[in-house]
């Protein structure tokens, strides 16, 4: 069983292009992956693409009819915001079955504006199943309430998060928005639904990212060990049967799952990890997985924003890119966008907002309906 | 590397379910398959879910709801056609990979009536890139005549493709009709695009097909070897850049270089192969097939079907299910009921349909926008 390895990533920078195509925009960063590592599309043997919003349209073929048809296999996978960690991770899994040397995972979502979940939108999700009874937005409202009443976490720590994020974005010159946002900005912006105001909802936006995943034999032949990043672990997980929390029917038990199955995929436990890139859709989520992860004890979320443990320089920095709070979340891309991040750190490659040292990071999606895909990724050179 | 063998396999009969949603379609074939290897979703490790209609609205974990949600992955898939073998494979890569030994793979579809590409009809398929210029009875109609401008196919030998479908479909009680039909009546049906009438053309209707996939360790261990059918190759091929012909961008070639990867990896040739399923989504294409696929030399064709060699009883049945004229195709469950019909045989369960001695089959299924996928399954007992 050959080990896989990250060994071209990239992203473009997240914005809104009403103007260009779905597979346009994953063309993009399909070019863009393969220029990181000097390869062509003529090198890949498979190509895995991730998009939600044209899931039936056979997205990934339409991006090879804009960089080359080569004639390789092409899969299409949705999995509501797991979509691009969905499709990165079953083209990790026909590297790890041998089917392939060097694959392509590609995420791309064009989201046009509005509130995630607030409407059908451009891209066109169907709302039967995704969704269910509630909003994104009032779901998450209500699950920050939960960990209020329970851990007396306080508005105002729910809006450290944005605060913290967009802070990061200011470094990432691919994020959607570089603008400071102190804490007063977010705790007065439209309320939507409390505690989350209008900052503390993910960005709507459009954009791709794209990943080269090689076997070990592969990365060595072609001399790209140097910057390549090994794929410590890839977790999916659903949600369980459960006696149901009924403001909160998923999003923890199978994050906690997927954490802990992580972990043991790795080797390795929470303080080990240098960075993570976690699924901040609203405020209030970024403080639960917090703990869901295992980055503090239950209770402790509102302590580790107010102490700085999150923030860059801290103890474990958490979403550095700007998370989907700044940088923004095209729900097909972010899967792989996050990998791009980490991947980036890890090769000491990140400019201001680098993680110094690290070595071990972890990326975390949730998409509602349910999937939880986590990736712990290494530093190899 | 393990090999991995399908160890439960089931489809319902095909029919119009307008009172049904897609997931329950779905749970139907998924608990038929689990009761075929008397198995439950509590023994699975993962679910693969091929739907191309509703590709974006997690049909897999909408499954799951009503038959066992236990936490496991899972992975939505959509690739046109090729829907239900892209999710068969993407599990079997999974029992390869040796991240799981016994995976369950679900296609399902909703089709409604009227001709496939005609409109969208219930399944809401976006035409874009789908079908690009042509309508999908156009696309094969010219790909016919192209047949017959080169090699002299004539009508009658395109309506006697369905004359045998229809015939082979009297004695599968799981197909959408089963009415003799003769050559007359086949010829005289309303003329869609010529040369394929009425009864030349795919029936759409609803439908859903399963198969649960072990590891040979997990096989042998819950004695389900008796009954095993071995995944001796799994291929999937999109369209590779051409001197294109117009009429037929992409079936043809696409097709061929499947096949000969699948024949490569299953160590086998045409000869060897005792029945095959292959993608009649109208006559002209099942001519086609016969040369893509080898079973007979470029322009043997028309002799092929005049002389009963693809028929029941005959040197290479095609299509002893009934085929996608009889039988029906539902797009997303279509793969995987093609690798139920081929297990049937191999496990010499297939009633009156039963072709004798059945070792070595092949499934095909070809995507337009571009996808092919083919299996070689072989008896184990």
């Amino acid at each position: 069983m050959t080990d896989a390895y990250i060994v071209g990533v990239d992203m473009i920078k997240f914005g809104r292009f009403p103007e260009k195509s779905v597979p346009q925009l994953g063309a993009e960063a399909a070019l863009l992956a393969l220029d990181d590592c000097g390869l062509t599309i003529q090198d890949m043997q498979a190509l895995y693409c991730g998009n939600l919003g044209q899931a039936s349209a056979m997205v990934g073929q339409r991006i090879l009819q804009q960089i080359g048809q080569t004639g390789i296999p092409v899969v299409n996978c949705a999995n509501a915001c797991a979509t691009g960690a969905t499709a990165f991770r079953e083209a990790w899994a026909s590297v790890k079955a041998e089917l392939y040397d060097l694959v392509l995972a590609v995420g791309v979502e064009q989201m046009g504006r509005g509130l995630l979940g607030g409407g059908a939108g451009r891209s066109g999700i169907p709302r039967e199943g995704l969704l269910g009874s509630g909003t994104m937005p009032s779901v998450f409202a209500e699950a920050g309430m939960e960990h209020s009443r329970k851990h007396g976490t306080t508005f105002e720590q729910f809006a450290k998060v944005s605060v913290k994020n967009h802070h990061h974005a200011t470094m990432n010159p691919k994020a959607m928005y570089q603008i400071e946002t102190p804490l007063e900005t977010v705790m007065n912006s439209e309320m939507i639904s409390y505690p989350n105001t209008k900052l503390m909802c993910s960005v709507n936006v459009d954009g791709s990212a794209a990943a080269v995943i090689a076997s070990e034999r592969k990365a060595r032949e072609l001399g790209l060990m140097d910057r390549a990043v090994k794929v410590r672990a890839s977790v999916l997980t659903s949600d369980p049967w459960q006696e149901r929390d009924l403001v909160m029917p998923d999003v923890n038990t199978c994050t906690r799952t997927a954490a802990a199955a992580a972990y043991e995929m790795a080797g390795a436990g929470p303080d080990d990890i240098d960075l993570v890139e976690l699924h901040d859709c609203f405020a209030t989520a970024e403080i639960l997985h917090y703990e869901n992860l295992g980055l503090c004890a239950d209770g402790e979320a509102g302590r580790l924003i107010d102490e700085g443990e999150v923030e860059l320089g801290g103890r474990i920095p958490v979403n550095v890119s700007g998370g989907l709070l700044s940088k923004g979340h095209p729900l097909g891309a972010t899967g792989i966008a996050n990998i791009y991040e980490v991947s980036t750190h890890l090769r000491g490659e990140a400019g201001k907002r680098q993680v110094e040292g690290a070595r071990l990071g972890m990326t975390h999606v949730i998409g509602l309906g349910s999937a939880c895909g986590i990736h712990i990724l290494e530093r190899v050179a």
